[in-house]
């Protein structure tokens, strides 16, 4: 394993973010070997990380900055300035998402847009969408300081409340339902009123919409929250795709009766066959060849208390894979095992699927860019599927998408324990900066 | 099978309970042929227990006589007048017991006891209690019609509380701790001004205590509560005794994981672990030879939503059976098995006992004096456990008890569907009437 192998070649000298007084013309025209040896500032990016922990920090040592506070407002505020002293224009657009644009130096060709997501669920870690932002806006400040100016026109989106379901990206896509603006969010605020106060316009979302294939590829950094790098000892992950994702309602049906006064070989015990069924479930996802997983994660019995046998159990079933047909076949797999359980158990299932977010590949000629740019670092780096859902996988709908994921120490998301190395940061931040140069000198 | 071959022999002529003119003192030294022959009245039994049902009788055919209501008190009353008009002195001791008492032929004798509960769980059915409360009176109104006495006292109890705790009958065992007479009960008062409602005094509770040898035996009739006299159609089940029970809270410690981002070999998932625990609970109690039965009747998974894998899953573990040794050994087999899914599922589990009832076996010679009344009447018995909790349970701390069960249908208990056949509740009278003339005569 070569963890941490990658050599960080400074710049040495450049000024911050905050004194964008660089002769960009003198660099602009630089190709080739300085190009090939060009870094992110890694002081800069770990500075730059610290200081947007502490819009929204709490006590706990993680963040609320949930979507639409005035913690997200302010950090927005804060990161359109660095964008800004790195030569990008922003502005709010009318999903309330941060957008920032740069020339390139071919105006016809189609912009390059890379970024992710600052707001955070509430008591949430310092990584999750921010190594993903702070890397982009370091690629930014990175290229400004090197005086380079890309073939084409780059655009970063911070898009809004991806946690509270990924309304910026989706808006983007033409994705959002009129509905979900009446939603409230942890802010206490509808997700309608939350675009308005980050200067959006909900009233006028449908015109956030991007035209199919008006980008020329969109790019997102994101901790793996897993533990698969990690684990393993790779740098970085090149994303396959984000997975699909379908979840059911299971009712297991039998009789509720006197926990004392049945005896063990007459009871249609509800719970008993849900049991098998977890089992099941758990086994047949494992046996199967893939990367699916499902997961029994909510479980209630009625009427559940210790001393009756349970008469009816409920339980969620959730089964991802990258393929919205492997997810169809491991779901009959397990309805069809769950009879011999009914069976044997005098219970009946059934399952009322609720939910379903389609699988989004991401497109291979991006993912060996990623590879070329990680083994161009020395980088150690394996392919993997996002079990989570990302921005990207809602700018799949419109442009050719690609994930770049670095490790997540113990896998843990989501909480103030949430880590990732300083120097993994950097290592996804130098991987993007190197995709994003790669594709901008030849395209996809 | 022999389900209502008993044909009921009726006392032709005899007046109702409410008309107790008869000439008690001329049957008084019959035995022999007739008393063998002596049944009690059916019709009249069908119409006491239909009146009672009205008291507290609610709209999905139940009722809701829950202790210490105004349906309870009012009832009580009723079934006062009932005893009054067959002779018997009535009152309501400190813990609210309604006790009726009759003198036999010899005061040297100990007084022979039977009886019940006339009060329902919330939404209760017309049988639980009142089988046996209204045969008990229906033995008394047969002993005065036919101008039978005794050779021993009687004393018929109607025990205030079962369903909220037993408080009746524990009390006459000297059982009941202080502050159970804190705990609000279904009726809206605490069990101690529930007490005081029915005319009994919760201050000086432990007057009420009974001392152990201070009767000559107790005996019970109640409906089984279960299906296997009404399955396998028997007419009379023998109660070897009340079951013991034990209840354990089970704590299963695992990882709380992202359940897409974590593979499936990687997982430290607690509700598959609680799985696999439930089916061995399931299996270890059904494989076991003997009666003993175990259930786990409620379970909670945290943080119990569809996408995170559970790291932590509760639930019950109740085990019974007649032997207090038979709870432990099957409870130590459970806690050694799931050793080997701790390990293969990388979890840990805890047990915590929070709740223990005593075993309570029912006298042999009132087990054989049972079989022996129902032989002579004709109808089909069979050996069983009590697998539920009753007031013999308590009683057996002073005396002698026995139990004798009629069918379930369909083993319904605690709801309006609950139903026991009128002839099958004359079975049950019959038996008890025979079974009390049995010891009676020759003692135990």
């Amino acid at each position: 394993m070569n963890r941490q192998r990658f050599v960080q070649l400074s710049i040495g000298g450049l000024a911050g973010v905050h004194s964008p007084t660089w002769p960009l013309a003198a660099w602009g025209s630089l190709t080739g070997p300085f190009r090939q040896e060009l870094t992110v500032d890694a002081g800069r990016l770990a500075r730059s990380m610290r200081m947007l922990a502490t819009f929204g920090a709490n006590d706990a040592g993680g963040i609320d900055r949930v979507a639409f506070s005035e913690a997200n407002v302010e950090a927005l505020d804060w990161i359109a300035r660095l964008l800004s002293d790195a030569g990008f224009s922003t502005e709010i657009d009318l999903a309330g998402n941060l957008i920032a644009r740069k020339a390139g130096t071919d105006s016809s060709l189609l912009p390059l847009m890379f970024g992710s997501h600052i707001d955070s669920v509430p008591g949430g870690g310092n990584y999750d969408g921010q190594v993903g932002s702070m890397s982009s806006v370091e690629v930014a400040a990175t290229f400004a300081a090197a005086g380079i100016v890309t073939r084409h026109p780059l655009e970063i989106a911070i898009f809004s409340n991806e946690e509270g379901g990924k309304t910026g990206s989706r808006a983007l896509a033409g994705e959002v339902e009129a509905f979900e603006l009446d939603i409230e969010t942890a802010s206490g605020l509808t997700i309608g009123e939350g675009l308005k106060r980050l200067g959006g316009d909900p009233d006028r979302l449908g015109d956030a919409r991007r035209e199919r294939g008006s980008l020329a590829a969109f790019l997102e950094l994101h901790i793996e929250q897993g533990a698969v790098l990690d684990a393993d000892g790779f740098d970085i992950g090149i994303v396959e795709g984000i997975v699909g994702i379908m979840r059911w309602n299971v009712t297991v049906d039998g009789v509720t009766n006197h926990a004392g006064t049945t005896p063990m070989d007459r009871r249609s015990d509800a719970m008993v066959a849900a049991a098998r069924f977890v089992d099941l479930v758990h086994r047949t996802a494992r046996e199967a060849p893939g990367r699916q997983v499902a997961t029994v994660g909510r479980l209630t019995a009625e009427p559940g208390v210790p001393n009756v046998i349970p008469g009816r159990v409920t339980l969620t079933l959730e089964i991802r894979d990258l393929s919205m047909d492997g997810i169809e076949r491991l779901y009959e797999a397990i309805r069809e095992r769950s009879e011999s359980i009914a069976e044997e158990s005098r219970t009946a299932f059934s399952f009322d699927r609720f939910y379903t977010s389609r699988a989004a590949p991401t497109d291979e000629r991006i993912q060996a860019r990623v590879a070329s740019a990680a083994a161009g670092l020395g980088l150690s780096a394996r392919a993997m599927p996002s079990g989570a859902g990302h921005d990207a996988q809602s700018i799949a709908l419109l442009a050719p998408v690609g994930m770049i994921f670095v490790p997540s120490i113990g896998g843990i998301s989501h909480a103030p324990e949430e880590h990732t190395a300083p120097g993994d940061v950097t290592n996804g931040a130098n991987v993007l900066l190197h995709t994003l140069l790669a594709i901008d000198e030849t395209g996809l």
